[in-house]
């Protein structure tokens, strides 16, 4: 047995502060409700805020709704490190995703308090606003903010001015949210793998090594639409046959090149989808995803050449419009070391894997130093009513988290 | 030129009651509908009734609902030559599919009569009911229809039994609407093309050498829903890039092989259709057909292992379910033949061609011996507004179905 000789969180009091906080939008059919800057949201909000106080953080709201605790550090002149994920859910969510990034963050800064112990540098625990949907949260924090208020605005009309006004927030006060790497020395988010990668490999931790980049493109291809019956097989212009032919390009690009990309065609829609009636236009969705841009440019530029070559041998015409870029974020390798040095000290198994799911603690990384650590979700399972992580997983990613920034709190930033 | 000694049918005639009838049902946005037991179906089975009347014709309507124009022969002892159509159309219909055949058929007795001439058998113009939709009439008459009413509901939720009614029909009674060889000798009927063919090849008549079999599928892949960006590429099981290779694997069927076969998939559904969703789950339909009944079983042969195949190496489960059977119907050697003479003594052109839409014929020739006539459909377009066959085309049809009638008049049978 290894004599643990570091501060070490209640575990007991993470679970409790986990159950408190799913009962708020609890759902009769199982799952969590917390759509951000709904009731629940606001409900749940409160509750963290009361708990940050609790544990001796001075909280403010800012530009863009986040809700900011900081515990002071010994000495002023520091910028602050910080964690934190959020508290939002999709529409049927579980008690862990963003919850557990939040409630260990404040669960380290409770057991330093109640050790009397303050690191040098403040430590902030961040609760960012609608990470499940528009991540206005962290990309108000990045100054990446898009200016056109329509781009936030909810699915049931309401206007992000009035989001923002509910949780203490002001849309035309966004330049103020910005942040760089002066008022925030590092970041690191503790978080559910969301993924099966450490639970297949029987490993505590997942150290991970950046967040990848993601493009999405629409395609459509147009055909032309015909009587399958009487259009002799050589006349055809069949729209759904070279959709076929791009579904599987983009399988073969991410599946026959080296390299950890995932592509993905999730979505797609026949006209006018009838049985006796050859496919005269298909829309379908193309997800593609790397930590490696160059690799990502790589792959795409290879997409648009297989595109056109589809396009002339099945006599269609295919359109490719990108509807997302987001860039890759690497963690930075000083966060990862001292992430496996907090693993060896818990004698935690601990891999490093990048993140495939996009997180909060991306658009951070874009100003500052940023890290991840994971813990394993059971059966990779997230975003559904049974998302779970161990009590002791939950426990062991605090204690990582508590003792990547003690190691954090002695390097030079 | 060659001097024309056999009786004409009147061309302008014949346009006029088209364009007369097409008045029944017209679209203000334009097109014709004409819906099966309709409130316009019955006006317009009343002006057909009174222009058969008219044509020395007694009419009377069988248990099915098919309205049966009967012009006597000069020999009561031989069974009745028949032709005939349907007048009911699509949603949005055009004015020549179906209608061409029952009006070109009244022509030929209104020009029989009008030069005091009789076949010496009795010649039959039958109007089939609801040949858009469950083929009631003519599958009536060749005794196939399923016993089950609810599978000839119509989509507004009308029984047959009351459609049937309307028309002068009897649910009760479809027994007796059954008829055989030895009470209708032969059926020809005439057409427009629903295809290109005839007017790519710049050719006046299609000689149909029979109505082309058809089978339906519905094909259900089932692999796993999963997370797009955190699902490993070798850990998916991706029903879509299984469908996309099903897809290509029924188009290489039909394209692959000799022969005059068509295969399409028209109708693909993903589930749950989200773009950064690896689709769990892929619904699609296959249509084949052909003119060689043997033919088509070997492809159904060949689809079966492509799919085995397809399942083993995508880990998806594959099943394949039979949703439509329709076997070919051969047109009658010596019904040809009497149409090629016809072409021959108007100086028409023609091919040979199988019709790969569904005619009545298809189930009359079940029983008795078939044969139809096309004429061309410029741009190949039908069941839509622009469907369009000139005056002249429609009145050389039915001059050639007039010669073919006193042809197969002369022949025993």
């Amino acid at each position: 047995m290894t004599v643990i000789t570091i501060p070490s969180i209640n575990g007991q009091r993470l679970e409790r502060s986990l159950m408190e906080l799913s009962q708020i939008g609890q759902l009769a059919q199982g799952g969590v409700c917390r759509l951000a800057f709904s009731a629940e949201d606001l409900e749940a909000r409160k509750l963290v805020s009361v708990w940050m106080e609790a544990a001796g953080m001075t909280v403010h709201v800012d530009a863009v709704g986040n809700l900011i605790g900081r515990y002071p550090g010994r000495r002023d002149d520091l910028a602050p490190l910080a964690t934190g994920s959020h508290i939002d859910t999709v529409a049927v969510g579980g008690r862990y995703d963003g919850t557990l990034g939040v409630l260990a963050g404040i669960e380290v800064v409770r057991t330093l308090k109640e050790q009397n112990l303050r690191l040098d540098h403040p430590l902030e625990v961040i609760v960012f606003s609608d990470e499940e949907n528009t991540v206005i949260g962290c990309q108000g924090m990045a100054g990446k903010v898009n200016p056109n208020p329509e781009l936030y605005k909810r699915r049931d009309g309401t206007d992000i001015q009035t989001c923002l006004k509910r949780v203490g927030g002001d849309w035309d006060k966004l330049a103020i949210a910005r942040r760089s790497k002066s008022d925030l020395a590092a970041f690191v988010e503790l978080h559910v793998e969301q993924g099966g990668v450490l639970e297949g490999a029987g490993v505590d931790i997942g150290v991970v090594t950046g967040i990848v980049g993601q493009y999405r493109f629409l395609v459509t291809v147009t055909g032309t639409a015909n009587h399958a019956g009487t259009t002799p097989m050589d006349s055809r212009q069949d729209a759904l046959v070279a959709a076929s032919q791009v579904v599987l390009a983009v399988n073969h690009l991410a599946t026959s090149t080296p390299g950890e990309q995932v592509a993905t065609v999730g979505m797609l829609k026949v006209f006018p989808n009838a049985t006796n009636t050859v496919p005269g236009k298909v829309e379908l969705s193309i997800d593609l995803r790397d930590l490696d841009g160059e690799n990502l440019r790589g792959l795409i530029g290879q997409l648009e050449r297989e595109l056109t070559r589809i396009a002339t041998i099945t006599r269609t015409e295919i359109l490719l419009t990108q509807t997302l870029e987001v860039l890759p974020t690497l963690a930075h390798p000083e966060i990862q070391q001292a992430i496996e040095e907090a693993c060896r000290q818990w004698n935690a198994s601990y891999v490093h894997l990048p993140s495939r799911a996009g997180h909060d603690a991306q658009e951070i990384g874009r100003f500052t130093d940023m890290g991840m650590i994971f813990v394993p979700s059971r059966g990779g399972i997230s975003h559904a009513e049974n998302e779970f992580t161990s009590p002791e997983e939950c426990a062991l990613g605090a204690n990582i988290l508590l003792y990547t920034f003690l190691k954090l709190d002695q390097l030079p930033r």
